[in-house]
C-alpha cells in the first residue's frame, strides 16, 4: 500500500488545494524531500500545504477526503530524531506553522491556548511581556518548536510541569469529516471552567488525540508554572557507570516524596561532551568511535563524570533550603560532586570564573557552555544548545541558523521507560551502551525521572548523514537497539516515523484490533497521517 | 425504550446465568428494587448477577448479548447521593464486589492493583499489614464503598493524591464482545514499566473508560502516596457568607504554588452540622428548614463559622513548618480562626478535652466527633462519619450498620466546578443557597480545591425518604439547581444515574454525535449500562 501510494498523482488534488487556500500555500514536493530528515526515510512528501486558518485546514481535509490523497499534519516539523516534518508513509504534509496565535492567556490561574505554530521562544517571549508571572517548560529541542507538537507526543522538559501531556486540559481537534470536537469541558460551550478541569464529563477523549492519527489538533490548553519565589538548580555526578544502579535508588525516594519536584536528567559522559563540543576530530586522529582515554581525559580537564544529574528546586527560599538539606544528606556519600547554583552563584561564577575555578575546581569557561542554558531551561527558557549537539559528527563548524535537516546531521532518538529502580537503570543502560558501541556510536544518553515511579532512557544516535553507509547503519543499530531493549521489558515512550510498526509488532493482539477500531471510526478513508502510531497500514 | 426494558421478560437469560455462573450467584429482582437507593428511581435493576471472576464476568457478558438483555455494572453499589446500585434504565445488575483481590503491590514505587470489590477499608488495612510505607487517598463515602468505583467516577478525597483518576496508571477491561483490553503499556504483556508509566504508547484509551458504559473495567493499578515525615492539619473559619469570595482569592495562589497540596474542604456552617449530628427536632419543634438563629447558636457552641476550611500540610517538619508560615501570613487577616493540630495536638486534646477549651475555645467534645475522623481521613484512613451525616434529617437513631439506601435516607449530590476565583466560588454558591433554601432544604455544602486551578461545589440535598412528597420535591429541586449552575456556566463534574439527561442536553451535539459512535464501537447491541454518561439512549 505504500509503495502505491509512493506514486500516487496528487496533481488533481494541489489544483483543488490551490483553488481553496491559495498558490502560495501549496509548495510542490520539490522543497520537501523525504530526506529532508535527520536519518534515511523511505516516505515521501508529496507536496505541503500551509493553510493560515482551521477553516483552511477544513477544507484542505475535505479535498484530501475527495481526491484520497492522505495529508500528514505536523505543527512546526522539528521533530528532530524522530522524523522531522517527514511523513509515516507517502504523504502530503499538512504544514500548520501558520496557525500561531497564542488565542487565550488566564493570567491568574497560569492557563494559556496555542495553536499549532505557537513555538517555544514565542510562548516564552509572550510570558515575559506579559509580567514573567508564569513560566513555561522547555524542551532540549529548538526554541522554534513547536509546543503544541511537542505536547501532542508526549515530551517532556525539566521543570515541575515537564509532562507536557500532563498538564493538558483541553483540545480542539479537527475530525477527518471536518467535525470540530473541543474536549474536556469545551464542547460545553459556556463552561466557565473549561480550561481548568481536565477530565470533562463522561468518557475521556482527549488521550485518544496524544501520538495519535484520528485526528488534526488545532489548539490546546496547558497549565503554566506559577513562577517560584526562589530557583536554585542541583548538579551531581559519579566516576563509575555502574555507580548508576545504587545512585538511582537513592533518587528514587526523594522523586516520590516530592523533595525533587521536577524531571531529573542524569547524562553520561558522552551525552556532556557532545553538548559542549563536536567531536574531537584532532586529538581522535579521526577515528570513531571515541576512544574511552579520550573521553576519560575531556571528563578530567572539565570535570564531568560517567554519569551527570542535574535537576532543579523550586519554592520558597525556605523550601529549598530545606529540600536543599534532604538532598545533600541522600546523596553525600553517593556521588563525586554536588553542587548547587542559583541566579546569583551563575553570575558570580560568570563574572569570575577563574577564581571560580580555584574554589570550586570547576572548569568553568566550557562548562559554562552548557550550564549557563541548562540552568535557563529548568527555568522555562528554550535554548538551541542541546541541538546543536546534533552537529557531533560534522565536520562544518555548528552554524548560527542550526537545521540538522538541511545540513544532514545523523540523529535518531531512541527512548525507553522502566520502572524507577537501580537495577533497571543499569540493565537498561548497559543494553544502550553495549548496542551503540558495537555498532560504532558514541553511547550517547541521558536518564530521566520522568514521574515520581518511572525512568526514560533517551539514547541519541548520532552521526553524519554524509558519510556513506551511516545512515544504513544507524537504523540497523536502531533496529537492534529496540529490539534489544523490548525483549528485556523496556517499551518506547515514542516513536520515530521510521519506527511505527514496533507498536504493531510488539503491541497485544486484541488491543492493536481496538485501535484499528478506532482509527476506523475518526477516519475511515485514512485521509490523516495513515502509519502513524497506528495499528496496521490498511 | 426505557419503558420496554422495564418490562422486559429476562428470565431466558436468568438460566442461562444461572447455569454459567450458578444459582446462589443471580438474585431476581425482588431483593433489589429500584426503590433501594438514597432517591426516587424509575428504573428497575431486573436481577443481580454475582460472578466471582473475570471469565465469570465475561460469560455473564455474553449470555447478556445473546438474550439481549442490559446489564449494569457496579463495583460495590455504594454510589451514594449519586444512585447508589440502581441502573440508569432498566437493566440486570453486574455486581462485581466478589471480584475482590489486591493482585500487585510494589512497596518500593507505591502502586496496587485493585479489582472492583476492594473496598476502602480492605486497601487501608492492606497497607496498614504491609508496614505503613504508603497512604491510599480516602474519600468522605463509606469505608465499604470500592476503590476502584470511586476511581471510575472521578471522585475525589482529601490528600495531595486526591484526584483519583489522575492517579490512575493502567485499566484491565473487559469489551462487550468478550476482549479483555489492558490500557497504557499494559498490552504489551512483558513492559516491565506497565505500573509506572500511565500513558503508553499511541493513542491513549484509559480515559475513555471513566464516566462510561463503553466497557466492564475489572482491574485497575494506581499510585499510593508515600508515608510522609509529618502531617498537620489545618482548620480554620469565617463569618461572613459573603467572605467566602476574597477567601477563595487568598487560597487560590497558595494552591497554585503548591503551598497546599491537597484537596482542600472548605464546608459551609450547614454542613458542619449535618457532619455533627442529626436535624435539631427539639431546637427547632419540628419546623424545617433550619431556622437560621437555631444554625448559628449551634454555631457559637461549636465554634464554626459561615465557612469552614479543613486541609493538610504533608512532608518533613520543616517543610510542614514553612508551608504553615506561609498560610499564616496569607490568611491571618483573611479568617477568624485559623489553627494547625498534628498527631499529638489530637491526642493531647482528647486527654485534656475541658482544658483544652480552655486554651483554644473550641467545644472540643463535639467537635472532635468530626475533628478526628477528619484528621484520619486526611491522612488515609476511610471513615463513615460522613456518612452518617446522610441521616440528618431522619428521625431514627443512627445505627451502627449504616446503610442509607435501607434506612431511606434521602441524599442527592450535586457537584459542579468552576475556576478557583473568589467571584464565581460566590455566585455559585449563592446560587446552590438560595435554591436549595427556596425548595425547603437546608443548603449544606462544599467548596473544594479538586486542583491548583479548580473549584467544585458540591451540594447536599439531604432529606427523609419516608416523608411523603419529598422524594418529588428533592428531584424537583435538583432539576432546578443544575438547569440555574449550568445556565450561570457552572457544569457538573458528575452525574447521578438519574441526571445523566443532562450531558445530551447541554452537551455540543457534534461531541455527542463522536459520543454516540464510540458507543456504538465498543457496545453495538447496547449491552452495557445504556444511558449512562451517553449521548443518547438509542
Amino acid at each position: 500500500m505504500t509503495k502505491i501510494k509512493q506514486n500516487q498523482d496528487v496533481s488533481d488534488a494541489i489544483v483543488a488545494w490551490q483553488e481553496a487556500i491559495g498558490e502560495p500555500a501549496v509548495l510542490n514536493a520539490s522543497t520537501n524531500t523525504a530526506d529532508f530528515c535527520t536519518f534515511a526515510s523511505e516516505s515521501a512528501a508529496l507536496a505541503r500545504l500551509r493553510p493560515i486558518d482551521i477553516d483552511g485546514v477544513r477544507r484542505c481535509l475535505q479535498i484530501a477526503s475527495e481526491h484520497g490523497v492522505a495529508v500528514y499534519p505536523i505543527s512546526t516539523g522539528r521533530n528532530w530524531g524522530y522524523g522531522s516534518a517527514v511523513p509515516t508513509q507517502a504523504a502530503v504534509v499538512l504544514d500548520l506553522s501558520r496557525l500561531n496565535q497564542i488565542t487565550d492567556y488566564d493570567e491568574t490561574l497560569g492557563t494559556v491556548s496555542v495553536q499549532p505554530g505557537v513555538s517555544q521562544q514565542q510562548l516564552y517571549d509572550f510570558l515575559q511581556q506579559h509580567g514573567g508571572r508564569f513560566w513555561m517548560d522547555a524542551t532540549g529541542s529548538s526554541p522554534a518548536c513547536s509546543v503544541l507538537g511537542n505536547t501532542l507526543e508526549r515530551g517532556f522538559g525539566h521543570s515541575p510541569y515537564s509532562d507536557h501531556a500532563g498538564q493538558l486540559i483541553r483540545m480542539e481537534v479537527l475530525l477527518a469529516d471536518g467535525r470540530l470536537i473541543e474536549t474536556g469541558l469545551g464542547h460545553f460551550h459556556t463552561a466557565k471552567a473549561a480550561d481548568n478541569y481536565a477530565a470533562g464529563l463522561g468518557p475521556g477523549l482527549s488521550q485518544l488525540f496524544l501520538q495519535s492519527n484520528f485526528g488534526v489538533v488545532t489548539g490546546i490548553t496547558i497549565n503554566l508554572m506559577p513562577t517560584p519565589d526562589y530557583f536554585q538548580a542541583v548538579y551531581f555526578s559519579i566516576d563509575q557507570p555502574a555507580e548508576i544502579a545504587p545512585l538511582i535508588d537513592v533518587l528514587q525516594p526523594l522523586r516520590l516524596k516530592g523533595v525533587i519536584r521536577s524531571a531529573l536528567h542524569i547524562g553520561n559522559a558522552h551525552r556532556v561532551l557532545s553538548s559542549i563540543q563536536q567531536y574531537p576530530w584532532a586529538a581522535t586522529g579521526g577515528v570513531t568511535p571515541l576512544p574511552e582515554p579520550v573521553l576519560q581525559a575531556f571528563g578530567r580537564q572539565w570535570d564531568f563524570g560517567a554519569w551527570n544529574g542535574s535537576g532543579a528546586l523550586y519554592g520558597t527560599r525556605r523550601q529549598v533550603a530545606e529540600a536543599r538539606r534532604s538532598i545533600k544528606t541522600a546523596l553525600r556519600s553517593q556521588v563525586k560532586k554536588l553542587r548547587f547554583m542559583d541566579d546569583e552563584t551563575l553570575a558570580l561564577a560568570k563574572r569570575f570564573q577563574k577564581p571560580y575555578r580555584w574554589v570550586t575546581g570547576i572548569n568553568l569557561p566550557e562548562m559554562l557552555k552548557l550550564i549557563e542554558p541548562v540552568h535557563n531551561m529548568m527555568k522555562g527558557k528554550p535554548t538551541d544548545r542541546i541541538i546543536a549537539s546534533t552537529y557531533w559528527r560534522k565536520k562544518m563548524a555548528i552554524p548560527q541558523d542550526m537545521d540538522p535537516d538541511r545540513d544532514r546531521c545523523g540523529l535518531i532518538w531512541c527512548a525507553h521507560v522502566a520502572p524507577t529502580k537501580g537495577h533497571f537503570a543499569k540493565e537498561m543502560t548497559d543494553i544502550s551502551s553495549e548496542v551503540l558501541s558495537r555498532h560504532g556510536f558514541e553511547p550517547g544518553m541521558t536518564l530521566t525521572m520522568i514521574n515520581e515511579r518511572c525512568l526514560d532512557n533517551v539514547v541519541s544516535i548520532c552521526y553524519d548523514r554524509d558519510v556513506p553507509g551511516e545512515d544504513q547503519r544507524a537504523l540497523a543499530c536502531y533496529a537492534e537497539l529496540t529490539q534489544k531493549l523490548i525483549a528485556a521489558g523496556y517499551f518506547p515512550y515514542r516513536l520515530g516515523t521510521h519506527a511505527m510498526h514496533l507498536l504493531q509488532q510488539y503491541g497485544g493482539q486484541e488491543y492493536l484490533a481496538l485501535l484499528g477500531q478506532l482509527k476506523h471510526l475518526f477516519d475511515p478513508h485514512q485521509i490523516i497521517a495513515p502509519g502513524r502510531y497506528s495499528a496496521s497500514d490498511q
